[in-house]
């Protein structure tokens, strides 16, 4: 099957499966990611208690990992849950970010790399290039660096993780490590909402728990937030900004369709 | 007095009263809690820290406790706060969010049930039914339980903790043990928004917090909601989904009137 | 230069050098701080544990400390954040949400007062007068203190901790000790969405990242939030309430430009 019968497939299969989807996140944007889930057609559960880790994963379809307002005692539940997963063979998105900002968020997600197996991991240019181990330039959880080298990076470290490597920037970066694409939705607006990143990681949580190939998943998930970016924009008044945007985006989301990737969805094999 | 003056008693009496209503909650819809408290005419305060429960439940009119994204740590400060308010005869709401999820969350219920002596229990009916010790079918924090036992188990429950139980659902069923009552407003957009649940815990004790009964506030508090669902979804246009709705919903909460009630509140006695 | 053309400079500046303002803060209102911050044209960080406290502050441009959700744990985060932040000259706002309402909070900001030097200190009446030893009435998190004494104690507590004091209400106050203003924007509306307080301090917050005085930051933080107000009131339509004042609320913030500051903004020296 062609990808982008795969990617249209994806998400007419979500809206059947309504996966449950259990998010180990941070409390800056959960409530926005519980909302994306429930607008693409999924059911998200939010919980961190070490103690129901291990139960709470069992009954779920896929599982997120989002670092960030990770601390020690969440940082256990997420390697617990991780390891409960793999056992159950659920999948798993890792969102490390704002990786490079400090050793502590550096150190988590090498320990989470080296405790759990990962479907996806999804970040933005600074932080995967971080856990690339290269140089990167961020600027706190906001990435500033150019995408030129992106393509590559995806590539290896993909290889190198045995996973799926979703870079979301200007343009979006989907490798499996055999093929990688340039997705070439979006829109500037979705830079000026926090959160956006972290909703597109649960957006990729839902696609996974649906049972879609980890960069079918990347590139559905990607897709529902960046053509929605655009749509919402499309909507915008004069004299309206961040709020409006936000609720249109919302909007977007919930009303999702396979024909709009079909008819809106840019996506292209990369040169490598 | 009859119960639908009762109940528009209840929002007029609120009104004046302006109660203040301590929360320990979950931080997926803790901000959405705030503002509906606030919309209703009431004042939220969301605390946890164990060593300042005492102190700030007893300057509260009514206390909220649901165990959402619940830990050790807050359990403890639950069960502090659910002790000092009882002490103090300060109304006490439980909202035993995803009990049949996890053994934690089920010892968790346990032991308030144990510690706490609650006004009003609020859940959905795979909730209630797993309190009252029956089986439930639930997914995750959604139940997927038909309501056909309902009032049975409702009443039964009611009895036995000596408190009023409130299932929440396509029909609401609210019992004190004597009377059982059936309530038949809401709309499907209410199920697509996360955090109706626990914003209709909040409003009921809002309503608590004001003086009124436990039956009467778990009705006008659900009839709040649900009404307002019902308004939200009126003002839907083509092309809008659950980002508008949401505000919609925000909307008709801060201007609902017992006129309201009187004209849209749809309340009958239970067959038992 | 004229405080008025001082404010238009901090916006202008502030959009230029997109400041990184670190946030300890409360779970409820932390996604809307957030999302001002980058609505005024910073960029928000929000973490809190201790490991990484002082690696995060250094690479950020302010500080901002609220106490709203606090507990032991991040109360120790907080004083080493600000110990940090002063270190390296990082300006540092406390916003001392609820500190009348238990001996927790009271002792908690004794203890960061002690620790920490603070370049603005925002709070409603009641926290204000709380922390300058004097009876205040409060209701929760809510003051419900006249504002007849505020200049008096505005300037007196700045002189006693050597900062920036603001006083937000009806009329808002703001003293640096030696000068003291009387800011006369704002609305009702603005009292019945949660988290308005906490968005004052992140925008004032990303006023002081931008390198701003800490009066005109005080002042410019103040505007950026009581203008929005009153222009959101203003695209209120008949039936629309708090959930729609919300959305033209961040709208009105992310449009906020030096010239509404100049047409709208009103102030005056204190008579005292």
């Amino acid at each position: 099957m062609d990808i982008r019968e795969q990617i249209n497939e994806a998400l007419n299969t979500l809206h059947v499966k309504k996966p449950l989807v259990h998010h180990i996140t941070n409390y800056v944007t959960v409530n926005d990611c519980a909302n994306v889930v429930l607008a693409i057609g999924a059911s998200p559960v939010m919980a961190d208690e070490f103690k129901e880790m291990g139960d709470m994963v069992s009954i779920c379809n896929a599982l997120v990992l989002n670092i960030g307002t990770g601390n020690e005692r969440t940082l256990l539940s997420m390697i617990e849950a991780g390891k409960v997963a793999n056992a159950k063979s659920i999948p798993v998105l890792l969102d490390p970010v704002g990786i490079g900002a400090t050793p502590f968020r550096f150190e988590s997600v090498s320990t989470l790399l080296k405790e759990v197996k990962f479907s996806v991991i999804r970040g933005n240019m600074a932080e995967i290039k971080t856990i690339a181990g290269l140089e990167a330039k961020s600027s706190g959880v906001d990435s500033i660096d150019d995408e030129s080298d992106g393509v590559k990076i995806a590539k290896a470290l993909a290889l190198k993780l045995a996973c799926t490597i979703a870079i979301t920037g200007k343009t979006d970066i989907v490798s499996d490590g055999i093929q990688t694409y340039e997705l070439d939705n979006g829109d500037i607006n979705l830079t000026k909402v926090t959160g956006t990143g972290c909703m597109t990681s649960s957006l990729i949580g839902s696609f996974l728990g649906a049972g879609s190939k980890p960069h079918v998943s990347a590139i559905a998930g990607i897709w529902s937030m960046s053509i929605a970016g655009e749509n919402a924009t499309c909507k915008l008044k004069i004299g309206e900004g961040i709020g409006s945007f936000k609720v249109y985006l919302m909007d977007a989301i919930s009303v999702m369709s396979s024909d709009e990737f079909r008819e809106k969805g840019k996506i292209a094999l990369a040169n490598q």
